[in-house]
């Protein structure tokens, strides 16, 4: 591989349009030169023996809180979101990066299984190790919990695997402080170079590279349909093909059963918006469709939520490309039959790229027969869908596609209603919210956040919640080992002092007792 | 779809080459009517409560049990495989039955982590859901055991998942009988129409046309690499691509240390030789290359294995085609450069489809130039692969793919060798063996049957043993949920009784006093 020259990206202010800095993409060199350390780094960074890597992760943790006001600073100026909203998301990642530590700490992450030898069968033994270097693809609504440093990267450097990054090119410079901030964590645990490697780039190439380098042994992705699925043909037509693990937003429909809305449309109409409108409606969980009774207490949510968007000030949108887009898509739909564009719908007068929360609303039929309506459209915009009776809401979830989630509120008298939405959404969805928002996603050992294709690439997985180093992992079997050839997890004293599953019960005794055999050609 | 009418295809028996019966092609009308059948069995078969997928399992067992003669005696003219052989793999598949109807039993398969409401966050739970109906690609070496109710099939019907089996055209009666055996359990024990099916075929038409069906979600193979990744190009372009699980089989190296073989060089040739001809050679996990070294004690354990090959009856292969594939490899690595024929290398004379134990011989720098030698050849074929120090192995393991496994022998003095080699063989495997065989994959908790690409599609997943369940399930996680909406093993009172993770700490209690919250936008 050699440099080429590469034409410089501006890192821009999407408030006001202004040039803050340029940037290069990385260049063949500069990704051979990182491909090549992480694999040496690999030996090192994947052992069995955790330490350096719970050092490490607490470390990335420190040096993010220590610098906290310049990368809010430098976030806000690049992405628009608030200095509020970006600090809680570094927080959020800090406590990423913890609570990967604490699972290290607990040998969770092994998984590790011990079947002593029985007159039937030799010692089998299984315990989780890293796949290898693994390319992440950090998400632009996320500078921080998706970012450089987010959930993807640190499950993957939990794992083991040393990571190489493809920077979102919409806030460059918080990338680059982020990476700083994890080479001081590195560098201050000694860690091997090139575990963690920051490549910048606005143009295709080094993405693609990236995913087809072969050293890369699995891909981490937030982002769009296009962008996710490009990245997935592109690693399934390998030589050797390796998992994408993508994240790629969707509609997360609401359902409003009849009873949820009698005493409380109002209190709801407030929580809708406030969902739909955080941060700027720019989250992939965002309720992008709500499908609302027709009658009377439906109409008094729709209205006090027209009201309630109407008084939310016009947001500035992440970038350019994604404020055009929603500009585009909100007048597509204002122009289709039988859809009534209820508040915001176009982009305020001026430069900046702002847009105001907006509403439009449709019929069940209608819904059900265009499918521009089922579209996500990033951004504070929502669609409410009328429907008759809960009856009519099986053909609404049948013709749903796979969703990151989906939520229902339910009331005194729907309880059967409620039953027959679970039982069709369950098969559609990698979450289901009762009584809240989509919005939020909780950082914790039961989260899933995926879901069945177009939600994501691999339904088994998530990608926030400590269940998401399982992408990064594959297990292998030690048969008839001897101890002194077995790794740390395995090993009949538990050095570690790990929970394992010996004979099929969760234990983290020791072991007395086993032996290995010889020679037995085959059971 | 229509019917459309095919070329019948025969049932042979490969001692004689004799036709049996024969067979027609399933019509896309058939597989549109298994694959509508399927996914209205789903909702049944899926359920939450496992009790009737645990009274099929154990039934499919007994049937199994009731016809072991006539399956045997079938087995046996379609495939050559000797009746021994085929009765103890019988067991083996009731033995995976009965084991995942114990993981169902135990609620082992839910996977259920429950994490009550905190002021910082919901409650959120989650279980494992069946993913859908499922196909199953039937393998030729094992008619039971990766055949029509084999380890697939087993995994796939214990999960929730209806399957759609298309069986192998090599022994088309067999499946024929098994899917008899199949389809009594399901009736015995009261299950809907369409949760198993059968299709025949020898052609490529009907296996791309189950891979790409809408309705199937996932797909498990045992097979070639060209087939393998045959149906995981087509699963990958999907408009919704679905996950492949491939196990293509490997050469399965041996490395055989000097301290291993100083007093044991005819025993270790012994069970060798045993391990190559196991099945006629014909098992995924045969001992493919095996590393001696050079000097006294090397040249006992080959001129012993040279010996003990030549005893060694020619066995038939499973059919005709496979007999062809390694009759010309043998012959093409006669000729190849610094190769010798030490044993067997060519069919005998006369009709039949049978081929002698076969050993050729090479050195390390060939083997390691050659790729023709690092290819499989399935039948009771080995390459022996001369080396000068153990150090040189190092050489050999950075050469290798991916593998299901690779095997150590190691005596006094090769702990050092041997630590070294198992830190590179755990990176390119599924399984490491020590002093044993590869053949022979014991049916347990921590078995791994698989590998890195080319080994397997799939490195994170098992074909065998109990955890290859995962393969056809997905998370979902419940936020906020009412008790009376969520599914049983995610309810306080663990109706199930249950292991569940509950605030990070393992336990079969119930849970008191957990709330759900109301209405907070977001987090």
């Amino acid at each position: 591989m050699q440099s080429t020259t590469t034409v410089p990206f501006p890192s821009l202010d999407p408030r006001t349009g202004e040039e803050r800095r340029r940037f290069l993409d990385a260049t063949p060199d500069e990704l051979g030169k990182a491909l090549a350390a992480a694999a040496r780094s690999f030996t090192v960074w994947g052992d069995f023996d955790p330490a350096l890597r719970v050092t490490v992760l607490r470390g990335i943790s420190e040096e993010l809180s220590a610098r906290r006001d310049q990368l809010t600073a430098t976030a806000a100026a690049e992405t628009g979101l608030t200095g509020q909203r970006l600090a809680g998301e570094i927080e959020r990642t800090r406590l990423q990066l913890i609570q990967f530590a604490e699972l290290l700490e607990n040998g969770g992450h092994f998984d590790a299984v011990i079947d002593p030898a029985t007159p039937d069968r030799p010692d089998v033994r299984r315990v989780d190790v890293p796949l290898g270097p693994v390319a992440v693809f950090a998400a632009s609504n996320f500078p921080f919990a998706f970012g450089v440093a987010g959930t993807d990267t640190a499950a993957a450097l939990a794992a083991g695997c040393p990571v190489v990054v493809k920077g979102h090119p919409s806030h460059p410079e918080t990338s680059e402080l982020i990476a700083a901030a994890v080479h001081t964590a590195l560098a201050a645990a000694g860690a091997p170079d090139g575990v963690f490697h920051l490549l910048q780039g606005s143009g295709l190439g080094i993405a693609r590279a990236l995913v087809t380098a072969p050293g890369i042994t699995a891909v981490a992705f937030t982002g769009s349909l296009t962008g996710g699925r490009a990245l997935f043909d592109l690693a399934a037509s390998r030589p050797r093909p390796i998992p994408v693990y993508a994240e790629m937003g969707s509609l997360n429909p609401v359902f409003l059963l009849p009873g949820a809305l009698a005493d409380a449309a109002v209190r709801l109409a407030d929580a809708f918006v406030e969902s739909l409108t955080a941060s700027n409606g720019q989250l992939c969980t965002k309720p992008g469709v709500t499908f609302v009774p027709r009658g009377e207490s439906g109409d008094r949510f729709v209205a006090r939520a027209v009201d309630r968007a109407g008084e939310y000030p016009p947001g500035t949108m992440l970038n350019r490309p994604m404020w055009r887009h929603l500009v585009a898509g909100a007048a597509e739909l204002a122009d289709r039959p039988g859809v009534t564009v209820l508040a915001g719908g176009s982009a305020p007068d001026g430069e900046g790229s702002s847009f105001p929360a907006s509403l439009v609303e449709t019929g069940l039929d209608t819904f059900l027969t265009d499918p521009a309506l089922a579209e996500e459209r990033f951004g504070p915009f929502g669609v409410l869908v009328r429907y008759d009776t809960p009856g009519d809401l099986v053909r609404a979830v049948a013709s749903l596609d796979g969703h990151l989630t989906a939520t229902v509120h339910l009331g005194p008298g729907d309880e059967d209603d409620g039953r027959r939405l679970a039982a069709g959404l369950t098969g559609k969805v990698g979450r289901l919210v009762w009584n809240g928002w989509p919005t939020g996603v909780a950082v914790t050992d039961a989260m899933h956040h995926g879901g069945p294709y177009p939600a994501s690439t691999s339904a088994a997985h998530t990608s926030v919640g400590t269940g998401g180093i399982a992408r990064f992992l594959r297990p292998v079997a030690f048969q008839n080992s001897p101890q002194s050839q077995l790794p740390a997890p395995l090993r009949d004293s538990n050095p570690l002092g790990i929970t394992r599953r010996v004979a099929g019960a969760l234990t983290t005794e020791s072991i007395t007792g086993t032996t290995t055999t010889e020679g037995r050609a085959h059971a």
